[in-house]
């Protein structure tokens, strides 16, 4: 009798989780958000066919150093009042340039990165820069300045952005990277950090950093040799009475996952027809494009035209953000996998490198604990975990109910 | 023994549970998009100095009708290559006019709406079109006209939308607004509905509905009287063997929350100098607004200038969409309170009214089992109902695993 009533609460009691659960992770809604271009309507002075990161804010731009890639243009006159149709095979063009910007361990921390480029896009053993395209109104990063070979960017901290990580924390920089903070040795002078960066679990490098220099991590890939994929700066090494850590600023990471763009594949509608190191150049090499009234007309990726529901020809270029429950930040890639060719190589970090002699660390890793912390305050640590949700809530909560309902029976 | 077995291998369960509950709702990522609108660089030909949706995707716009409705503009000449400073008392101008956009129920309808506007804005019985305004970045509408006088909108329904609403069932609209379905009378000629409209929990109207005919709640709000808050078309009403329908269209619904501007209230920065019914204008009256070298310079609600890491004045003005959990469609207004003034009215609905007496239904809500249904396919009633995210997933196993030990151990 006992036994049946502790299960008929906690029956009851995970009935109730279930209800408690359920509308909470219910109440959780997508939603998206529309980013068009300057408007093109049949009307003097506001036939517009030409679009940059000036009057389209869906292409990428950088305030700081002013820098557009992408254009999209139509040849002008080919629509008017009783045309709604961009003819191919060179009625709409697409160009993405190639754009250099500053690492900001250059920028701002005054240090270089092997094998990065120079301020003319050439690969230089002290390189200040990066190369940036916009493709399909998202940001990408060109591998060592060409054009054809692009990665998303997985991070790239601010210029006062600081990362405290603790000796044995491992830091979750997205996409597969992590890096662990091994140990300190406060005795060097400038003192060392040990760090190991991994990908997808496989540790990539184990890396004994003194303060105040960069860390590079680079690997072949896409056809590539020696790509910076991984930057990091020691800003400061502390040896605490109880526990050590590291600051990292200026940290810079790419996807390992290229995008190899050639001549002839298609995206949408689109066909590359010139593909650069310098620039990529698509038309609508095979396809006519009608801007049907009322419709959305997609040209590649997330680009579209918005047609409005008049006689009169009215649209805009638009890219929409569809947001919503356990997203990333880079909105995803609603792409038809170019025709002719293969698809994105995703590298995978070599597997037969043998872990680090576990018994001969490289530096003392024991605190030195007769060292004096620094006068000044420790930043705390940087808060990394999200508040649990709503629903986390209500389960703990009927989780504790049936807990209590179990153990009164006792 | 057998007792403390169950507790131990509940409580194992309950913990486990715990760990798999929180990090699926630690994986919800909040991202965020900003809208930005053209540079100004301080560069030949680049001074910027006027916005409106044409060039700042921001603003509202809307394509059908091409309308527009705010602008933001710097006195030219205040600002430039020494001077960062928009200086006050008008330095910086917003004004947002009033656009008369038709209600679908009349553009697609053919029907009006009683208590609507005509095509110049004024009240009329046959309304066709109402008031839009763009305030701060979003889009609202103006309670008869007054674009002193805004609500959000809660729903539009598409021109080919339908929603379709069994017999009993309870339509959720969104802010509180819901509409019931209560029975049908097939024998009348047209056949009528019988809708049930309520807000907020509370029954505001029990009406008969002919097919083909428009619904509209009307109540007084915000000084107004007779605003039109909820209107809806009876687009089919379907007879089944088994269950009885009702099909909407054209549904149109706003909240009853409503902001009030008058003149001398302050937003951010901004001060109202003129509210009519026709517009609004705010300026800078008491704030210059500096322009610092890598700043977000807030205008006022989500409106701000991010200006340049640059010596270079260059900036633009933009708008940010936080979005993430369990956020609604329109983004957070976070805005600071009107100074001198009264917080928004929220209009509580009458909570003396009475019930209509349920033993005497207006119509014979019997389903009339003799008709025969209509040849076509019927089309399944819309599903609204989201599918539960993984951390509910996680619960659902982490419970069904305490319910087996717990019922095991019977």
């Amino acid at each position: 009798m006992n036994k049946k009533i502790i299960t008929t609460t906690a029956i009851a009691g995970i009935l109730l989780l279930l209800l408690a659960v359920l509308p909470a992770s219910a109440a959780i809604q997508a939603t998206s958000v529309e980013i068009r271009g300057t408007v093109y309507n049949d009307a003097p002075g506001e036939i517009i066919t030409s679009w940059d990161a000036n009057n389209f804010a869906g292409f990428w731009y950088d305030l700081k150093g002013n820098l557009k890639s992408e254009s999209l243009t139509i040849t002008p006159g080919l629509i008017g009042v009783t045309d709604r149709t961009i003819d191919d095979p060179t009625g709409l063009n697409y160009t993405a340039i190639r754009q250099l910007k500053g690492y900001k361990v250059n920028s701002s921390g005054g240090k270089t990165v092997t094998d990065g480029l120079d301020n003319t896009g050439a690969v230089v053993a002290a390189g200040t820069h990066y190369a940036v395209v916009g493709w399909q109104a998202e940001k990408y990063i060109a591998l060592k300045g060409d054009a054809k070979k692009l990665v998303k960017q997985v991070l790239e901290q601010g210029s006062t952005d600081k990362k405290t990580l603790t000796i044995g924390e491992t830091w979750d920089i997205g996409d597969g990277w992590t890096l662990m903070a091994q140990s300190i040795d406060a005795k060097a002078s400038p003192r060392q950090a040990w760090l190991v960066l991994s990908k997808d679990g496989v540790k990539l490098e184990d890396e004994v950093v003194q303060n105040g220099n960069v860390f590079v991590y680079k690997k072949d890939i896409g056809g590539k040799s020696d790509v910076p994929l991984f930057v990091t700066y020691i800003d400061s090494v502390f040896a605490g009475a109880t526990s050590d850590m590291v600051q990292l600023k200026y940290t810079w990471a790419v996807s390992t996952s290229v995008l190899e763009i050639k001549n002839g594949q298609t995206y949408g509608v689109m066909e590359v027809t010139d593909a650069q190191a310098s620039h990529i150049t698509l038309k609508n090499k095979d396809t006519a494009v009608t801007l049907d009234q009322d419709s959305t007309v997609d040209i590649m990726g997330n680009l579209k035209f918005k047609v409005a529901d008049s006689s009169t020809l009215r649209f805009y270029p638009m890219v929409e953000y569809v947001i919503g429950e356990g997203v990333a930040e880079v909105p995803p890639v609603d792409e038809k996998p170019p025709v002719d060719d293969k698809p994105p190589v995703d590298e995978k970090p070599p597997v037969d490198e043998k872990p680090p002699v576990d018994d001969k660390p490289p530096v003392d890793d024991k605190p030195p604990v007769d060292d004096k912390p620094p006068a000044e305050e420790v930043p705390p640590a940087e808060e990394e975990t999200p508040t649990p949700g709503f629903e986390a809530l209500f389960a703990i909560g009927g989780l504790l109910a049936v807990a209590y309902f179990v153990l009164r029976k006792k």
